[in-house]
């Protein structure tokens, strides 16, 4: 896969994307990612990427034309050009799994209010929020969806297994998770996890995401259907 | 404030949280924010910090001893302790609100399976999940708390009007902006946004938030009381 970062803040990424898993995958050619300054693309003598709004209001809105020269520098037939913004619809493990299959993503970071609403129109695939909350611009969102799609991608994982326990892949949160030492600061393990019975484990453990999934994200339950034994248990435990 | 981050990838976050807004707070002394590795805290020789998970089960588990310890170093009285976790609650503009009015925050990220719960259940004041989608770490979900909080800040915008106008919140999705060129590539901008009336202007806005938000966001629309006249826009738009 390729990917291509258009933004004003091409160093705010080459620290976090070179680490751990996204690292690996560049290392070993499953992935190219470029970061390309939008601000090289201004005719500006001052390099100037950014203009008041027509009909008033607070900040600055990033003009057009150096925005579509470097999209226009990048773009192949089968790119998707992503814009961030909390305009967009809310990114989720199903559009992570759709961008994982495309084989050119193109990320488009916003900064101050937003860019020219005629690029948005015309040149963007996608308008992505990664949620309801406010952001200085598009480069946090574009990590957070580069991280999670690129680990999708086969071959960066270590083993595919690794991921299918995790929460929102089966619609529920992880059960707890325990490692050593036994006990700690006088709290244990729970002792189903030492006794060796897989069979018990995975029922305690289904058991765990139900009661967590019902604490913390009721509203993810809606959306699978739960057998009645599933159900007893939620209504066993409130 | 006073922000500690406690991680395993402390290089992560210095390009990124330095950039813009974030960075002038700290410039401005707003905002300390202080990167611990929580490595350091491992009395191991080889300075593990993971262990395969209690029960059986793919990848590895953060330790309990050196995340305590990292915790213990930084903890005061009035501190709030956050993992970033999909197991969390969902984070929002309202949980970023709250969080800008506390004095310090401690941002305990994960990695690889998780940590062991035993941190969770009796050190870690919120769980906060920033989105439902699965990350290789709490590194990422970090800074888009970080950032969204920070800005909150009283000083930290340079004006108050800044962010009022912007997606979420007032419930719905801004408006399109645009700047100069009037035209580009056969696109004009909207004429009632050159008319130099600020009441038809607003009135503009205001139709195409609604219009915007019903067709991005509908789920937005369910939370907040519209008039009918509101109503009347959406339909007529349908």
């Amino acid at each position: 896969m390729k990917i291509d970062v258009l933004t004003l803040f091409p160093s705010m990424f080459t620290s976090v994307l070179d680490e751990s898993i996204i690292g690996r995958a560049k290392d070993n050619d499953i992935v190219d990612i470029n970061y390309i300054d939008i601000r090289s693309f201004s005719n500006n003598k001052h390099k100037k990427v950014d203009d008041y709004p027509y009909g008033g209001g607070p900040g600055m809105v990033m003009k057009p034309e150096p925005i579509y020269r470097a999209i226009q520098s990048v773009k192949e037939d089968n790119s998707r050009v992503i814009y961030l913004s909390p305009k967009g619809k809310v990114f989720n493990q199903g559009l992570a799994n759709d961008f994982s299959k495309e084989e050119h993503l193109i990320f488009l970071c916003g900064h101050y209010e937003g860019i020219d609403n005629r690029i948005i129109d015309d040149y963007v695939t996608d308008i992505i929020s990664i949620g309801d909350y406010v952001l200085t611009g598009g480069e946090i969102p574009a990590m957070a969806v580069i991280d999670s799609v690129v680990r999708l991608i086969p071959g960066v994982l270590k083993s595919e297994e690794s991921f299918k326990d995790e929460s929102h892949y089966n619609g529920l949160l992880e059960a707890p998770q325990y490692t050593r030492p036994r006990e700690f600061k006088g709290n244990k393990v729970p002792d189903i996890l030492l006794s060796g019975n897989h069979k018990k484990i995975n029922e305690w453990r289904k058991n765990e995401s139900l009661k967590l999934t019902y604490k913390n994200r009721p509203d993810l339950l809606e959306k699978i259907n739960l057998s009645e034994k599933e159900k007893n248990i939620i209504k066993n435990n409130e």
